[in-house]
């Protein structure tokens, strides 16, 4: 066990570093305000995270334990009805004291205190708790990005999260291949030792029927031949809902695209307003954007477990070893896995003998399975260590300030 | 063919004398108003429906075709965009002219004229559209009910639509039993040669774990006790989104209920309000207290794969030969389906290789699987003959106002 | 006071009956339905105005009063929460039982009872009430007329109340002239025996300041050329919140007004859609157009005061001895007054020592004195005998669907 | 004109500086965010108020002008269309960048340009701009302060703009007498040459009949008294529109307002929570809870011409000579007056023969004329120098977040 509360602690701290690190390029006032009702301050993501290590571990498993601060305990409680009261979502954005000195104190104070627990002798349960709150802290810095970067989208000034690469010339997106799947009876499901969601959980089987997956995302420029040809416009291509979800936005291209005076595409991005680049994965589509492509271009969604049975079968690399601020072009080595989040047709919904987690952690995935929509792979944002062929991430229908883009699937 | 062609003139009149029979019962009055943007006036229905016919059946086959009204074509269009443009559904109550009378001189027209299309030599894709036309009016057969329901609900007289029948003294439901379903490959989908919707097709197989469902739906008394144990306001029992939903329509109770003052419950049914009977399923549930019902009781809701497999396994009947006003207790031979629809957790989805209808008739369902939920079964709303095992209602996660309930399922 | 009752009888019927012959004919579909939460069916004005007689006259004079049917008092009060609860007035429109064969029964029956009330001694206290009756039953005829005619404009048929009249050659309206008001205290509100609402009393003196006045309404023709010249596009004309008014409401034109393919305009009138008139005042103008128009025109609304001491000074005579469907040209001899309402630049307020009547009449005026604007001079759709020179009618600065123009003024 | 510009340019020092004094105790992250769209981010402030000078005054008189920053022309302008387009007023804490660093070397720049363009010869319409942008920023001085408190009641934690004074023995408030004024002529609106806003022009006359004004506004022990006579929950007291707005809001007391768990009252204020002070006058109350108040009282609200007339006859001051930041009690030698605005009974609106001034800056008031109600006196927020008897403040009829009570009046 020393040896494993040894790696936990150093995973501790290194996750923890983390997250100061993303908000290192930001002043105060970017860390404290929230665009919408979906996205979330930094300072407020800086403060939950904590929040969840000093709620589920320090306070069941430091003796004499005494909070940082009393009020905490509401401001920065997510959704955890089981653990009371909570500020309301919407406002997280008010919350202007603790200000985010306040704030990095009280990380500091509970990673030292976390440290000295961690030093002592560490029953399991405590082991597992702080192996969630890491994963937990690292689902955090994927929205830490997407939030930010929908926040000084709302500038009129644009302003970049960080200055951008030297552009290189683009080479073209590697041409797109049907990878196939036989019909049959294959598992889903995470299996083994390492760490997993309960929503993960059991392994399972399913029966699929003969068909194929894209060996790629699909592109900037292939998106954009949509647009141009007037995809936007024709409600044949869209879900009733999604069409009705356009009009009501008034959206005629993807979030961050902008058309230039002059012609073509620009694309904000967290370096700042940028050329579109055609060969890069789209991103930033909601779930009716991606059926509605996938519709015109003769073919469809995939289900996650075609994504899953595909990924283990061809070996997609989800794991990039890095956390970037934007999707790159050619990772064909990786079949374009891990770059964005890939929209499935799948409603995010239990598995067969699905169990929540004992206590109020157990209110981490089930109560989110309705009217939700799974998507797999990984992407760009998301830290180094977090992923598996077997995650499922999920958002609403109508979300798209996440890097979520899409593969293509159709029958055999 | 003659044969095929006389069954079907048979059955046209038939069905469409049902929608008649239907709004005999009201007035003019009644038949014009929309008490919701979900729900739509009875007269819209009966125009509706025939449209339908007027606009897939006469104006493809009838020589020298010339509408009843030019203007009815976008008045009474639905939802589709492959007809042209349509009035808006939330205002659908707005039309008092046409009225009552004028749709009916419509419906008898087009009813003329179908009439002698049906007489004539009779080409398949005509007797294809005329047999989706009357499945398509049976659906509205069992919405004008509902609607209708609605509508009388928010009038403070709650008037009846029909005189109640006389009470018997109640028995007590059957006994719940648990009906097992072992572990293996299974088909659902519509089979054979008779209609059914695209939404059914193709057959495919499925893997199932070993589960079981209830033998029968769950009753007004076991519902009650859920409610009366402070179901309403705990919570733990509720999708996150379920419980959002439950605090913004500030609902302590299923639709339709009333706490009497001198205590017990009474229940606003098309015969006006009456006793709560403690042995009838319990109706007018939504996805999210359909789930935590089952979850409150330690159980879950079926999958439609689930279901379908038991109906087929235990001979479930589905089908009661007349259409009702209200579910009735104690169907025990036929596991008390065909009385309340029944929510499953299965997000309503394109089945394997789904392909939907070509042209106009074809938005019939693809475009509406998103954000819905499968119910299957059948009501006692719905018209005789209208249902399978493979039938596939779906609703989104917030209506009530249809005839639903649930059935309990459990792992193995 | 036989003669006073005998008159007031001869009166009773004749407006009781003017009710009756503005709903001829519609159906009782056109009667049942609401358009909009401003507005109310023609059924429930018909059902209000007798709830008025019942409830005010009746039960406080007959002896052993019981009441037609007991949920009337609630279904039909509309704001009198002096009288008990009432039914949400955007749910008018739900009420479709009692139908309209019920209402007129109810009307019969309570005009009977006061015919047997008013035929017997007749105190003070009833024949004033029987007076505010029929005043407000006049004002419900007016509004009657408004309501069906917005409720028509909403289906796309656009359907005629009534056959129009043949339209002779259209004459110019009369040119403007500017009459002058010399500087001097003046007074305004109701003198005399005759009839008045709470809200024209007391009499009081003001101070005005020099001044002129149009000698008639702006007409189409005017109007138009503000619509024209880009009025609608430039925010330099229109008060702050008259133009975000304008960008909800997305509207280029009065209400009622549509540009035809082929050039020109049209007006949705109670005689359908006719060309619009050029020498007619324009008409269904909200407070906001109102003034955009009269800066554009360099000159600016009356005040209620300035309007009134000119109204008596040259004998404007608002009283036309007809209700009609559409406000006429070239009322000269009458300085155009009487045929639409003329917005003023008062707000809506107590006169110094106001006094609203005792009990829940009393709720008749002074309640809405808020957030309202004044207008003065009464409409082609006022019935005969209702109006008077010191009369207040008052609507919100958005509403646009009665009978409302303008007058211009100016300072000297 | 040396003296003139001399004193100009001490002025503009001086209050320039103002503003930066009342950001003082704030962080950078309570400047930026806005709680409400009625309110704006401190920051906005701070950057509107410079902007005024650089749009209006440096861009028209500075030789050779180039922005600060060319973006800045749009990001901080507030309502001026005659400017170009602007920012979206429910999103200006939205933008987090520019920081408050940046705003305040905005500010230093631009007060460094007004300098050397001050000490040149001074024009006399630059005069005139320079005066208008101080009265401006004085106006925005208030804001901020109101603006703030807001934001910190949103926060759970309820936290002080600033350390409160210590509790001395409260007194109790001077007894209320009623001051006479007979009927009449008077004039108001501005006189003389010291600067006045348009809205205060011209000053004309006016009738008044006989009434009288409290001797001093209504205390918290006064208002606390309607409040546990269960005003709040009678309707007879309020407006109708006052009735539907208490609802929605579901208030039950004034804004801050609380009650203790252990009886009695706190009120959050600038200094956090604290105990509710009987002797001072009711603030934060909405155009509803004062008329309400007042009808309760046996009373009414007064004219603003009865509010001007009592002030000059009476001489009340409404300049207390230091911005503070809760109103005092006892402050019985001015009447009371400059504590907190009085709501007037008087619709906003212009003064016969007003005109509105040339230009971008005509935009300051004229349009605003519509759905508003005027205050005066003045408010322990305003800024010293700021007011004038003839001061008139508006502010919808909902607006409660202003340091607003109310005075009795009564018709003689």
């Amino acid at each position: 066990m020393v040896a494993l509360a040894n790696a936990l602690t150093e995973a501790y701290f290194r996750v923890r570093q983390a997250s100061l690190a993303l908000a290192a390029p930001l002043s105060a006032e970017d860390c404290c305000v929230q665009s919408m009702a979906d996205a979330s301050p930094v300072k407020w993501h800086l403060a939950h995270t904590t929040w969840f290590f000093e709620t589920f571990v320090l306070e069941a498993f430091e003796p004499g334990f005494v909070p940082f601060h009393p009020a905490f305990r509401e401001l920065f409680n997510s959704y955890y009805h089981g653990v009371g009261s909570r500020h309301p979502r919407a406002q997280r954005g008010l919350i202007t004291r603790p200000g985010l000195t306040q704030v990095l104190d009280y990380r500091a104070q509970v990673d030292a205190r976390l440290q000295a627990l961690l030093a002592g002798p560490c029953a399991q349960r405590l082991c597992t708790l702080v192996e969630l709150g890491l994963q937990h802290e690292q689902q955090h810095q994927e929205l830490m990005l997407t939030d930010i970067k929908h926040l000084l989208s709302c500038n009129p000034l644009l302003p970049a999260y960080a200055p951008g690469p030297q552009r290189a010339v683009e080479s073209p997106p590697a041409d797109m291949r049907w990878l196939p799947l036989v019909a049959g009876l294959c598992e889903i499901g995470h299996a083994g030792a390492g760490f997993a969601f309960d929503n993960e959980l059991p392994r399972h089987r399913v029966y699929l029927g003969a068909c194929a997956l894209a060996s790629r995302p699909v592109s900037n420029a292939e998106y954009q031949a949509f647009v141009e040809a007037g995809g936007y416009a024709q409600s044949a291509h869209w879900l009733a809902e999604g069409w009705d979800w356009l009009q009501a936005q008034g959206r005629t291209a993807p979030l961050y695209w902008q058309r230039r005076p002059q012609g073509g595409w620009a694309e904000f991005s967290l370096y700042g307003l940028q050329d579109l680049q055609s060969a890069q994965p789209v991103t930033h589509l909601s779930y009716y954007e991606a059926d509605a492509y996938a519709r015109w271009a003769g073919a469809r969604l995939p289900t996650e477990a075609e994504w899953e049975c595909a990924a283990v079968q061809f070996a997609w690399a989800t794991e990039t070893g890095v956390q970037r601020l934007h999707p790159r072009a050619g990772a064909e080595d990786s079949m374009g896995a891990g770059e964005v989040w890939e929209w499935t047709q799948s409603s995010y919904a239990p598995y067969p003998g699905f169990r929540p987690a004992e206590g109020a952690v157990g209110e981490y995935n089930g109560k989110f399975m309705v009217n939700q929509y799974v998507l797999r792979g990984g992407s760009c944002a998301s830290p180094p260590g977090h992923l598996r062929p077997s995650y499922r991430n999920f958002f609403p229908a109508g979300a798209c300030w996440q890097f979520a883009g899409l593969r293509l699937a159709r029958d055999a």
